[in-house]
């Protein structure tokens, strides 16, 4: 097999067999085939696409291009959520616990924010002393005794992404439907679970920014999933506002708490009780999705889901005390609302500059090198259709550094649209589950 | 300026400033940009083509990527043909004395044969002692005293060429109608050059299978070239069997002197005549295309056609006896006839397979490191529409070695299919003048 005869068949619309795209992966990884042909062949994917069979040998290829988890030592059914990220999407803070309390495992392996929008490990390290750098050994241990765990990918899991996705940046081969699919499910089978519920997110907010778009996504990788044996759902859910009222890394801990203890927004609160009832029902522990609704509620009103995030912190290194007094997370100088020059309704809201404003206030990496301010945030006073009065504050910015503020706050104010007219319908929350 | 976003702007289809393409070109050359961010870039070209505008400012980046002669110190037109590549394309050997012996100036640096094209730099180097390889001080003088010059690339020429054509080579981004223009015209340009005739084949022997595709490729170039300042020409020319009777290096030699001698076979004698005369017209030697033709009839039969070869023959090095004993060329220790074993007329060759297996003979480059075996080829007794009994013979192979005769012979005879009745028509030889 040579590699120019494997990208000239891509080039001209053939399908590759399972045998060239394992050749490719393989030799790639083991630094036989150069780089100048991969990037060649991932243009050529880019035009051509791939077929659900091809992205199927992709994706495993790439999940056993390293080490794979086998947790089928551990008792219960193993279940994931994965988002396609946006911003103030901490869901994954409440599910896990909130899932693992009613007795399905979750061995959740986290990402880190990156431009517009936030990461769960950033999040949970803004909790003092939380470590989420755990050996398998104690990642397999943590699943046992305490039935969940979150934590950053390991050196030696799908290898082959890291190097494709470090290739894919430069050359400008990222935004290729097959080619996410199969970096997203490569890391998600080499988990080990038995399910996975996705929450793929639209709108302003959004990688996707339409509707379409997402649900292409969704579908591809449920597909994906369970072609390779996983039980899969998807959710697609709006992302044309933050969802919840607090973003940034520590007010995002602080508003997860409250969740769990019964509180916190309306819109947050309904996204993880239909996430978590999804990987109820995948795992089996709810004979249907209302009895895994109810099986969530109960889970919150029992102080079970909090004691089980309790016990998550204590695993992990955390100071667990931050479940009882939140005071101890990190909390910014300065605390400055933003004011409303007009009166209006909230017509819509450019998410995706709300992300990047909250990057330059120091909540989030403008790129993969910067450090984050974990008390950096804002505080979301209105929200789509909600009506404010000139001189009201639209949000509330939460900063260490003045420069900073100069530099977020007009960015964020510009990101607000608002109209005469309340707007004719706010979308709903879950637009669909697949 | 980053090489991610152009590669990103090619590939969502925008045009790509000057500016951009310089960029590119100047950095990668200098190996500030890596190979696989350009063969991503060349990947997109690919599947986006480039504009006129692009293809121009990718040319002249590549012609300014290293030396360029300054001919304008020699007296005189300087005009140069080119031929895409076939089987028994010997028209340089004729075209280049003849032009010069009528006045116009011929800096014309040629190619090795390649898979199953010949080359005129493997053809002259059949004459004892013929040497390819002048300095450019040289290859000056030449122009100024001789008036014709046939050299190999020099290596301080279009680097660029020669480096982006090594990544197409391995990352199947070679056939690209744009980079193949740039290519060739970089190239053309570096010579110095005050006008260009092309000669762009077409049929089972030539590159562009289809009349179109050459007609494509033709019309680009001479776009591309006008654009650059240049008068151009086109003719596209049939290569649906190989041009005159004679094809390997040595016998191409013959074939040539023949013609510049008054005779040879009538479609060899009447191409150089049409490309000549082209070349005489952009050459300014004549003011119209009929006294440019008799300007190269004269010069055959007057002999300065052959005087001027004969200089060019001395000036670079070889034995100019040649000229008046061919017995002097490297000659085949065996000479085998083919015979048909039917009865019918010749309805088609396929002349690609014809020159692939002269390449198996010895008499062409199956890849860039083979060796060249300079007295090996074939004479053709039948071309398209001759009859031919059954016994009588097709060709006649020349060869040194049985193990090769062995290999080729069959695939020669399988190349020809015959017919119980002739062929419609032939088709022109000369199909388009552009």
């Amino acid at each position: 097999m040579r590699a120019a005869d494997i990208i000239r068949k891509k080039r001209d619309g053939s399908e590759l067999s399972r045998e060239e795209i394992a050749y490719l992966i393989r030799d790639y990884c083991r630094n036989k085939i150069p780089d100048y042909q991969i990037s060649a062949f991932l243009m050529a994917v880019f035009f051509r696409g791939l077929t659900e069979a091809e992205t199927v040998a992709l994706t495993q290829e790439m999940e056993f291009s390293g080490a794979v988890f086998d947790l089928s030592s551990i008792a219960g059914r193993k279940v994931d959520k994965h988002s396609t990220g946006g911003v103030g999407d901490k869901t994954s803070l409440i599910v896990a616990p909130a899932v693992a309390a009613a007795g399905v495992v979750v061995p959740m392996i986290c990402g880190r924010g990156l431009g517009h929008t936030g990461g769960t490990l950033d999040k949970l390290e803004s909790i003092p002393g939380f470590n989420v750098q755990l050996s398998g050994d104690n990642f397999r241990e943590m699943l046992s005794t305490v039935g969940a765990a979150l934590i950053g990918q390991t050196e030696d899991i799908v290898p082959a992404d890291r190097k494709l996705y470090a290739l894919r940046d430069v050359t400008s081969t990222v935004e290729s439907l097959p080619l996410i699919v199969a970096s997203i499910m490569s890391k998600k089978l080499a988990e080990g679970v038995d399910g996975l519920v996705l929450d793929v997110k639209t709108g302003s907010g959004a990688f996707m920014k339409t509707r379409q778009d997402a649900e292409r996504l969704a579908r591809a990788m449920v597909g994906i999933g369970k072609a390779c044996g996983k039980k899969m759902a998807a959710l697609i859910t709006d992302m044309n506002q933050p969802l919840g009222k607090l973003v940034g890394n520590a007010l995002e801990v602080r508003e997860c708490i409250d969740v769990l203890k019964g509180g916190g927004p309306a819109d947050l609160v309904s996204l993880c009780e239909e996430l978590s009832a999804h990987c109820l029902v995948l795992g089996e522990a709810a004979p249907g999705i209302e009895e895994a609704r109810e099986l969530y509620r109960r889970s919150i009103a029992s102080g079970s889901a909090l004691e089980k995030f309790r016990a998550i912190i204590r695993f992990q290194g955390g100071n667990e005390s931050v479940v009882d007094d939140d005071s101890i997370l990190p909390k910014a100088l300065y605390q400055t609302p933003l004011l409303s020059s007009g009166a209006g309704f909230v017509l819509s809201m450019d998410t995706e500059a709300i992300g990047l404003a909250l990057c330059a206030l120091g909540a989030g990496r403008e790129n993969v090198d910067s450090s984050i301010d974990p008390a950096a945030g804002m505080y979301l006073h209105k929200k789509l259709g909600d009506f404010v009065e000139a001189g009201e504050p639209l949000c509330t910015l939460y900063y260490n550094e003045e420069k900073r503020f100069r530099e977020a706050a007009p960015k964020i104010e510009a990101a607000y649209v608002l109209a005469f007219e309340p707007p004719p319908k706010r979308s709903e929350l879950i637009l669909e589950i697949l």
